[in-house]
């Protein structure tokens, strides 16, 4: 089966967001993550920043009795904010992955786009030293208490997930390969995925 | 940094031990499942069956107390033989391990060779609906409720790898890559396992 599409789902410091850039730079296909984000903001008028923050910061628990992504994507007079950016969200994945293959990273995509099979879904995670490592060189986050922002951005990451697809984040169920960067390196990880995207294609 | 060992873990029905045999062949090194076993029986002079049932069907809480490899690994005088069998097998994955390049299947090798630099971990999983295909038409096990007897096959595999590790079974961070054997197939896990062995190998 020829793929198209590779989704890319991450632990916060894991390197996945670069993963998925240069996945994208390698394959010469599209790549979506800062870009969905300005799409979304243009669509629905809400500003980059709070629509980056919807799916890093959503709120705990917020008590979703039903799930989106099988109810009626038509009316947003009722929904929340982050409602109607979901809805945006999952409708501009959808769109994008019927219109050119790319790397999409975040924004539960490997949910969106579930029932395609001409997808490739991963998912990056690194160990906790190697994350705080991450954080504090390459992102700059000189924060004092590392350990418990990472896990907190798992904890925000996971709930995010369960609310809009009601499956749980990081389920290897959901994920052809779930790849370790402290171990393998973002290269090793690259690697992987573009000989896998590659070698379908080719034998397809 | 040079590989030298390739562990495989695996969900039942997945086709790991499939997946470990084939890379082992490929990369033409030792491959030990059976194997091992057999060495097992034969130093502790138990029933190569036992042995083999002695991780598989392993009895659910057993209530250890304290970590066995992290324990003194002396003396088996006061040991059951569950224990005896394990640091039989302790021992010689550690002994194996030193002696030549391999590929060990099982048995908490990935745990009992944590600490050395020169191993590649993996986990072989699938979906249910490809678990039960490969186990009721390759393994030939007609079993009325397979679905069923995966789940406890899952559990006594978590319970055998809790009680002598401490880990948790299936935990991501323990592995280099968790594959998914369903959307990959078995060729594509051998493929991805061997290409890494190599570059890794050849970089070294």
């Amino acid at each position: 089966m020829k793929k198209k599409i590779i989704t890319i789902s991450r632990e916060f410091g894991s390197g996945g967001r670069k993963v998925g850039m240069e996945v994208a730079k390698e394959l010469g296909i599209a790549y979506y993550d800062s870009k969905l984000v300005a799409k979304i903001a243009k669509e629905t008028g809400f500003d980059k920043d709070f629509i980056a923050e919807s799916s890093e910061f959503a709120p705990e628990k917020r008590g979703y009795f039903f799930n989106l992504s099988q109810a009626g994507m038509s009316g947003t007079g009722t929904l929340s904010l982050y409602d109607q950016i979901y809805i945006c969200q999952y409708n501009l994945i959808k769109e994008l992955a019927d219109k050119s293959p790319c790397v999409i990273v975040g924004r539960c995509a490997d949910y969106i786009l579930r029932e395609r099979t001409d997808c490739l879904h991963f998912f990056i995670h690194a160990d906790m030293k190697d994350r705080i490592h991450r954080i504090t060189h390459n992102y700059g986050l000189a924060d004092q208490h590392p350990k418990k922002l990472l896990h907190e951005m798992d904890e925000k990451r996971q709930t995010y997930y369960r609310n809009y697809t009601l499956r749980e984040w990081a389920d290897r169920e959901n994920y052809d390969a779930m790849l370790n960067s402290a171990t393998l390196g973002v290269e090793g990880c690259v690697d992987i995925i573009t000989s896998l995207f590659r070698k379908m294609n080719k034998e397809a």
